[in-house]
């Protein structure tokens, strides 16, 4: 019953992670301000928490910024120690999440090994497992009526040769949460198939960025997996993603392992303060929170009641499938013109077909549920009505 | 004449850059208070522009922080193409130089293949390298006496079936700069053994993190050497090592095959307009340039009045010699309990028995020279005459 993965030849000149238009590319191409384009591409939070302006004006900082961070993150560590419930030397500091992910394909990911990726997911997994070089085991999820839940049978035995596991929960792009226990039993289960055929159990990078939106604040992963490394980031319910400050989470074996790819310190001085004082304000993430759990179900029912068909989504983005990639495009492009800047995929993308929108301040998203509205007016009279019917 | 090149096996778990104790853990191992310790191990500078704290504190920056920097760093490249007087597409912008570093092994170095590293220099080099995992081809630099200069024919022996070259000049930890014309043989020399031998070039990442000192702010190697990759970083000259931001500088084709490399967006909104700022503001560096300038020799005449043997240096640290690697620790021991932190190398180091002192503000290098006197003094009577010839 489950798919076969999918096996990816490693290219000698990997591609690197594609992003959307810069917004001052953007305003150039349609002629618009760049204070008027919307950045709905990002995943971002429209404003920073307060207490990251009072540490930029007043400098609050460990060291002045001609100095080095601390080599050890000393505050920032501790900081995120206390929330996410674990022991300092049970977490490592990134330069974002992005950053992590790095470290862990360099400390977890011999060249030449291979990675399993559910897909679709984020591009960065498949990025970083190409450029080690090492193989991609591509896995497709389930489908997207079965909320593109992870299909735990098909990881379970693409895993059998791979030397990492990228998982992503709640996933990006498709938003949605796996259901309880399910993490719990596919990780089980890659033990028990390691013991089973008496090899060492793979590493399991599980990307967090999105847990705060699900309220899973705490992490508890590496206290029953020792091989789980769970990612953390304040990008996303944090709110400061501009700081550029992300974290592992795993037992102590497993960030020894990484602490030597570690770079002596790649987050500035800046963001170190910024990072430690987020972590440390409960309002910074709860306001955000709140933001996002009002109009997220807002957005997504006036998209909805326009014949969008918005995914289920447990996260601060949605995303949006308009059934033919043409479709997805000539969207795409009618909201750009607008200054509303979607995340698109690729042609080839399993999500081809799809667009994704972060859920953004109230009059912003105003602005995206004018522009859909103006965009199914101007767009009804000029479909075939069973294509009309496969776009909606 | 060229000594052999010594040849490293690359380690099952690589060695990562090892630092020197924190401020902190030098504050609570020795009873001083954290405001009284003074840093001489980081090449930092004492203070930063003031057009860096009026950024911070006007928050001029592109985006909020809730934002993700343009992911094109547009402004920043545009800044320091103009500064080293390139094309913005010869520019690659990293998490500091060492992130650029970091892109320049993944992206020239394969797994498996071999770097050739003079010893002594920057200790990244073989951290990088190993970590590919890469076997590194140590070439030893002439000797103290001819300044460490770079030992040309030994590269140029060493690097036959290398695929990078890593060069640094001025060279950290040595302090001294390749006479005139020496970098530029090389070269050319690589260039002709290449043709000679029917095999391609090998790439040469020469970091320049210093050469804002010896007057040398354009970069122009890529314009006769398509093979060079010059690195620079707002670290040294320009002050605001905390900003995190360096470059890679290099003819396009080079540039093209990092950028798949580069993540998204690894430096801080802050660091981009810290960085666009001081590269932009000729008074950023050239106050700092001058308190080197004016404090280097005096601080080198006083503590070569001590007896202590400094070697030439044209950045802004200089290298003391302190014959056996016993005095040396004892030193900088001597040093830690006064609150002032030298860059040490361990034992098994080519410079064992040195140290290395950053060029700080007049009054911090007063204490350093305070305490330099204090500790010939304590060590005159102790040392035996044949022992205190050879140390001095």
């Amino acid at each position: 019953m489950s798919p076969t993965p999918v096996t990816f030849a490693s290219p000698v000149a990997p591609a690197g992670y594609a992003w959307e238009a810069t917004t001052e590319q953007v305003a150039a191409r349609y002629g618009l301000a760049p204070e008027a384009i919307v950045r709905f591409d990002l995943n971002t939070s429209p404003t920073p928490p307060a207490i990251a302006a009072r540490v930029l004006a007043e400098g609050r900082f460990d060291v002045p910024i001609s100095e080095y961070p601390p080599s050890d993150y000393r505050r920032l560590v501790e900081a995120a120690a206390t929330r996410y419930g674990v022991a300092p030397e049970e977490i490592l500091v990134g330069a974002g999440a992005d950053e992590v992910l790095d470290l862990c394909a360099k400390a977890f990911l011999p060249p030449g090994g291979v990675a399993v990726v559910p897909i679709p997911t984020y591009a960065m997994y498949r990025v970083l497992t190409e450029q080690r070089p090492a193989t991609v085991v591509g896995v497709r999820r389930r489908p997207a009526d079965e909320g593109w839940r992870l299909d735990g049978e098909a990881v379970r035995a693409a895993a059998g040769g791979a030397d990492l596991i990228w998982l992503c929960d709640p996933n990006n792009p498709t938003g949605g949460g796996e259901p309880a226990g399910a993490i719990d039993a596919l990780l089980d289960g890659l033990v028990a198939d390691a013991e089973a055929a008496g090899r060492p159990t793979p590493v399991v990078v599980l990307d967090e960025a999105y847990a705060e939106f699900v309220g899973r604040d705490r992490v508890e992963w590496h206290r029953r997996w020792p091989n789980v490394v769970a990612v953390r980031t304040l990008s996303k319910a944090y709110a400061v993603a501009g700081a550029r400050v992300g974290f592992a989470v795993a037992a102590r074996p497993l960030i020894a392992r990484l602490e030597p790819y570690r770079p002596p310190g790649s987050v500035s001085v800046p963001s170190v303060a910024i990072g430690t004082a987020v972590l440390s304000d409960p309002a910074a993430r709860t306001e955000n929170l709140a933001r996002v759990a009002t109009e997220r179900p807002r957005l997504a029912a006036a998209l909805t009641a326009l014949g969008w068909r918005v995914a289920p989504s447990v996260t601060n983005f949605l995303l949006v499938d308009f059934g033919r990639p043409e479709r997805a495009a000539a969207v795409a492009e009618a909201l750009l013109r607008r200054g509303l800047v979607p995340r698109t995929f690729g042609a080839g993308h399993v999500l081809a077909g799809h667009l994704r929108f972060t859920v953004r301040a109230p009059a912003e998203n105003d602005r995206l549920i004018a522009a859909a509205r103006e965009i199914e007016l101007d767009s009804a009279p000029a479909a075939a009505p069973s294509e009309g019917g496969m776009a909606r």
